[in-house]
């Protein structure tokens, strides 16, 4: 950006560079002049369709083109879509990262995890606290959500008050901590909200969000109805309430507590260590020790909520974890909800776990961490901000609370529904989108970062679909003719040893092929290629109706 | 089975050959000395991870083997989960079916898809009517379900009367025809029963099933609300009684129809040349015609409720439909519920659609076709069987009903959970599963009938997780001295424009490995390929965390 065009340049940018589009990736950027600050850093879970890919991140290439300007991330709270590109993107990126207690503590345990800890800086901000960076000043102010510690940001830049509430939903009972500050987000409403941007993910769901201190009293139900049975329950790892809500069930009916799986041992830990949950005496033990109380005086809590193959609960449900073997009067119970897209796998593992005779209870033992249609009435409320700009969600959700926005008397000039990419520029003037920056989905398979591409993909799906036949020929230098070959070999084609006969003729397919082309001296390897591919392609497709990649490679000796 | 071996059976022997672990694949065998019926034949959508597969069909190796004691099949009704494997089954156990009058039309539609019209016998049969083949007497009674012409079964054996009830409602008020006949399940309850097999699906879901026509009130309040706009409506193909209600709707307002998508299309023309779904006159049009009309007096109904990639309404949300062009201000409907595991594909379609500007309503415009709790109690008390045989669901659907049953008084012993294939022997002294038949997916690809098995599976599951990468290379005969490669390509592994350092080092990896080869004297072609595959896999495993399969390939000159 050259000199003489900031001049002009007295607005505000809100450029999202993901998460408008999907749950996830959640990532913007809110810019003013010289200084850019970045809220979020997220990743997102690779769709149906990305074979391979382990996770997606944001393009940031925005970001690193103008480094120079870039002061800082504010995070809100210590969720994977909101924290989990951090080691990624600050390789390109380093700057410092603020952010609450506990939700620091995971950034640096997911730092550690990449070696870059030492790399990074991060500073601890307390609720009420205030950061000033370039032209901005930004608050961070308490809410309740799914994991302690969440944060809204109060953005305070030179064309006005942003308010970005992050996940949060309003919980006057919390199980840790106070309940969300509504009377701060009154009194900065009154000084007057250029824009709002307001968690949309249950948008659509009218009423309010529960307390998640009813899913304690469920808890104590359950538990006592099943004073005879071992108790196995299912939670998200970073629900440190609820894991706490479970543990007070488990000491108040006399059971020991065991947590199985990775990621629920690790945030246990850091939760415990820096004070976020409270662990009577001796009521912990060891998944090795179970075997040394009886099944009624246990309870385990573990990860797979949400039929994740590899987490402990689906292996106990397919009788693959070396610990711990379902039995028949097993209680187990899915604290959780599935996410859309688990569906299936979530009914997958109750299936497999009722096979064992197990009593599976997967209703009405969780409640959601975002606000509903009656909160966000409630938020917009309180800080009347001028614009609206719905945020993290699908199309969908955004729709749903611009359309709650509409029902507040907010006309369509006033609720700004972005793209990623979009830069909105904005001030009490007006808002409009005045340009694009590039964005994307990076993905990241193994150690590779953006180089699994599109091109990738396709084949990965091609090869899914219909497999590989590979046709190889080595041809004498100079005379083109043919030496070896052609050969055929295939994957993921057709089982082999059934269709011996499918490949006898396919191998005369080709010898014909190469027949012709010898007769019409074909000898351009790029034109033998073709030939062999449609050739071999008609003939399969005729036979089999599929369409199998196929492969000519060609040797010359 | 020899002849000294029947003497002693007298049992009526219950072998499901599908649709107990599952949704869908419904086919069950009712075995009686020397007589065996079959009730349905369908199929099973393919799960994720059988990538490329079409459709699966159920294993009837014992139909097979017991042919010459095959009397027939009889079809419940018309759905793909009940019908769709009868062109592949009948190829090889070809006897006749027996059906309700739209059943029978539906099936006569796919055997003339598969040209096998003449070779299989069908045969119409109305409510009330008994068909008498070998030793069972088969009767077909009115049900209602969200496709006309469903029935249940009482099949009548020397070992006593077996209730079937197919996929089944209790609607006091359908759409078309007759409320499901209780009179006749009362009285032939009264006769007694010795089992019942009923529909399990709904069995978690307390209360009772809403009417069809219920969505008939919801539909003209959607018209009377979107007088101004085209509507466009997205449902199943096979509930004509829903088009029906649908058109109803657009009469009373004014509106023209279109029906758009291949299926809907088939089963709208099968049904109104049967007389199950009457059109005011002129109200059809082609969808070529819509453009002669103003939008506000126009409907499409659709298919693509489920999001399916291919169908009518998922083209046209994503701008790829020749005929239909979504604009801002339609009104799109969708009449029905996402099943398990289409629900993120459904909420792709809504999110464009919303994003090309339609407003889409996709929630409350549809009522099950299974019976829930309560109509299974009303069933259980009019039928009173001695056993109760849950089916029709997955396994925790199956375990729902039976608690069902525990309420109404059943003991552990007279309920039944079966396996997809269990033999079970049973009559008026007890139940017991006594051995047990092959069954199993056969997967169908194309052309191909249970040609893609595990291995296949097994080797697109990694061609699609990682790649391949390939090596080639020719040797010389006699020395095994290395004449041309070893050569690398690899597809789905990385994007290779950008990993030449990757693929360089890589093959500096395969020089040394066959230098090694070279110099101790390793000819054999397995173990040179097996030093490739190492050296090659673990050289890529370090690099990148990924494992493509690695497939040498030698030829010799």
């Amino acid at each position: 950006m050259k000199k003489q065009e900031k001049q002009n340049n007295s607005k505000l940018k809100i450029i999202p560079l993901g998460g408008l589009e999907q749950i996830g990736m959640n990532i913007t950027a809110f810019e003013y002049e010289d200084s850019i600050i970045v809220v979020d850093c997220g990743l997102a879970f690779p769709e149906d369709d990305m074979y391979g890919v382990d996770l997606v991140i944001p393009d940031v290439t925005y970001l690193k083109e103008n480094i120079d300007r870039v002061k800082g991330f504010f995070i809100t709270h210590g969720h994977e879509d909101h924290i989990g590109a951090i080691p990624y993107v600050l390789k390109d990126v380093n700057v410092p990262i603020y952010s609450t207690r506990l939700t620091n503590a995971l950034i640096e345990h997911k730092l550690e995890e990449h070696d870059m800890l030492k790399k990074v800086k991060r500073k601890v901000v307390k609720y009420g606290q205030h950061i000033n960076l370039g032209c901005f000043r930004v608050e961070f102010i308490r809410t309740n959500h799914s994991i302690q510690d969440a944060a809204a940001l109060a953005i305070y830049s030179p064309a006005g008050i942003v308010l970005h509430t992050g996940d949060f939903k309003v919980d006057y009972t919390p199980v840790f901590g106070d309940a969300i500050d509504l009377q701060r987000f009154g009194e900065i409403g009154k000084k007057g909200v250029l824009a709002l941007l307001c968690d949309s993910t249950n948008a659509e769901r009218p009423g309010f969000t529960d307390s998640e201190k009813s899913v304690g009293k469920t808890l104590d139900n359950i538990f006592s109805e099943h004073k005879n049975t071992r108790i196995i329950i299912a939670t998200f790892a970073s629900n440190v309430d609820r894991v706490q809500q479970i543990i007070n069930s488990a000491d108040k009916f006399g059971r020991k507590v065991a947590i199985e799986g990775r990621s629920m041992v690790n945030i246990v830990s850091i939760a415990s260590e820096l004070g976020y949950i409270s662990l009577p005496d001796n009521i912990l033990i060891d998944v090795d020790q179970l075997k040394n109380y009886p099944d009624e005086k246990t309870v385990i809590i573990t990860t797979g909520s949400q039929g994740e193959s590899m987490a402990a609960l689906s292996r106990m449900a397919s009788g693959m974890h070396r610990k711990v073997t379902i039995k028949p009067n097993d209680t187990i119970v899915f604290s959780s909800h599935p996410i859309p897209g688990n569906e299936k796998s979530v009914t997958g593992v109750i299936n497999e776990l009722m096979r064992k005779g197990a009593d599976v209870i997967f209703e009405d033992v969780h409640v959601s961490g975002h606000a509903c249609k009656e909160d966000i009435k409630l938020i917009y409320s309180l800080v009347n901000p001028l614009y609206a700009i719905p945020v993290h969600g699908e199309y969908k959700h955004l729709i749903a609370q611009a359309k709650i926005a509409e029902e507040l008397g907010y006309d369509s000039d006033h609720i700004k529904i972005l793209s990623s990419g979009d830069v909105l520029e904005i001030d009490e003037n007006g808002a409009e989108v005045t340009g694009h920056v590039p964005v994307g989905n990076v993905m990241v398979d193994g150690l590779g970062v953006g180089d699994v591409g599109n091109i990738v993909l396709r084949d990965r799906q091609r090869l899914a679909e219909d497999g590989i036949i590979i046709v190889v020929m080595t041809l004498e230098n100079g005379t083109g003719q043919v030496l070896a070959g052609p050969d055929i070999v295939s994957r993921g084609f057709v089982y082999v040893r059934n269709s011996e006969s499918l490949m006898d003729e396919a191998k005369t397919v080709l010898d014909k092929t190469m027949d012709y082309c010898m007769d019409h001296n074909i000898t351009d390897w790029g034109k033998i290629k073709n030939e062999v591919k449609d050739a071999l392609g008609d003939f399969v497709w005729k036979e089999t109706k599929r369409r199998p990649m196929i492969m000519p490679i060609i040797m010359e000796v």
